[in-house]
């Protein structure tokens, strides 16, 4: 890991991406047969989203009657028992007897989609090195909740563990817009000269984060729950700021705190 | 689960629950193999915690040195390699290189652990049927960080599912009083008669939490994230309440919205 972080840190890597703000993998040729994704949540909103370019739908006869014929009616399917389902996808998945085949979203560029600033308090949420999906999705779910422009990360993940994100994301992974970067600093001065006002949320923060939250503009910086937010990274934050938890307690999980802290955000 | 529901719910279980607040298997002998926690946190609270009666430890030479010489001084422990540690717990258990040999906690009684209201507002967690491990493990470290007085459930949970559930408290198993009671609904009555404002959290609740937190001492009833808080748990509380989302979502994930919502109380 880390001798990937320093090469992703390196001049040749920043001058890459000032050509291209999302250019990772985008030579590399897409697998044909895509990704799995499943659960009720997950495959309605990706049946929905007229950019997720969908392959093969496999259901029950009852998940077919909750998706109904509109739906439907977008993506070859076949109808199939729970062990049918459950043999198309990693042990264990808690599918709800649909699954579905398709493509990874197309890139976005954080620019185009964020847009001119409008009376709404835009919010960013981006993940440093956030590794496991289920907090990585519930995060996109809480992002979506509260309305986040966008969800920031550093790395694309494979296809077995966005099966897991769109799990947990329960449907957010096809309304959020979830933009890959090559370089979360990068990314923080970007949003910076945008009129971001960039927090790192930290059990060590200087403020809390009231009253960090008092400009317009937010990106909420997060750090994986083992080794919080890289000293690099956080350095290119305007402010850190934690939230005022009992002092007999270490830490939230870290989906919890950022659903406290979007909360928090849009209360203000 | 519905028959044993009824069961619960019938004039027999109730007038069971009014001799003894917390009876459920009291009889039963405690199997002599105890349960196995695991994981840095969920251990070191578990030997750091007096009312635990610790049975046998098993850890890496690595996980003794951040445990420490005073708390293995509380137990007979082996040394062993992360491969020896693996075989004593379920397949997938990240268990950091520790296992605790223990026995489950006392049973608590609601009424004498809340002791007389203070300055500070009294939270008391009520969930009514969350079946996952996970979640409960996150709120039951939420509960422990905003500082609530108890988390209530209505089963106790099996040897394995405690693993799991103290792994993902990280700690707060042993540091927030968890109580098992017969019966949610009597249970809120009680809450009630002590002079508790409870709230049942819905996502169609009539006013926003920040409007029904107004009061001292707050019971906050929380649902399983299928089918919510049940008809007549919630006929037991003396209001529903909302976590304002975007109308685009349906809810939040269940341990998120619970943080979210002891922030807010906390906040008050």
């Amino acid at each position: 890991m880390t001798r990937r972080d320093n090469q992703r840190d390196n001049p040749k890597d920043r001058q890459k991406e000032r050509r291209h703000f999302v250019p990772r993998d985008q030579q590399r040729s897409r697998a044909p047969e895509g990704l799995w994704l499943y659960g009720i949540h997950a495959v309605r909103a990706a049946l929905s989203n007229p950019k997720r370019k969908v392959i093969r739908l496999v259901l029950t006869e009852r998940s077919a009657q909750e998706i109904g014929p509109k739906l439907l009616g977008r993506v070859k399917h076949e109808i199939a028992d729970m062990k049918g389902v459950d043999r198309l996808l990693p042990e264990g998945a808690v599918h709800q007897g649909i699954a579905l085949q398709c493509e990874k979203l197309p890139k976005l560029d954080l620019e185009d989609l964020l847009g001119e600033p409008s009376g709404k308090r835009r919010i960013v949420v981006v993940l440093d090195q956030i590794s496991d999906s289920h907090n990585e999705g519930a995060i996109l779910r809480s992002a979506a909740a509260f309305g986040a422009s966008a969800v920031v990360v550093q790395d694309r993940h494979a296809p077995p563990e966005s099966g897991v994100l769109a799990k947990a994301a329960s449907g957010a992974l096809d309304t959020v817009p979830y933009v890959e970067v090559v370089n979360i600093s990068r990314t923080l001065d970007q949003l910076g000269e945008l009129g971001f006002w960039r927090i790192a949320l930290a059990g060590d923060g200087e403020e809390s984060l009231a009253q960090a939250a008092t400009k317009g503009d937010i990106a909420l910086v997060l750090g994986s729950e083992g080794s919080g937010i890289r000293r690099l990274v956080r350095e290119h934050c305007d402010t850190a700021a934690f939230i005022p938890i009992d002092s007999s307690t270490e830490s939230l999980n870290v989906s919890n705190a950022a659903a406290v802290a979007l909360y928090e955000l849009r209360r203000g």
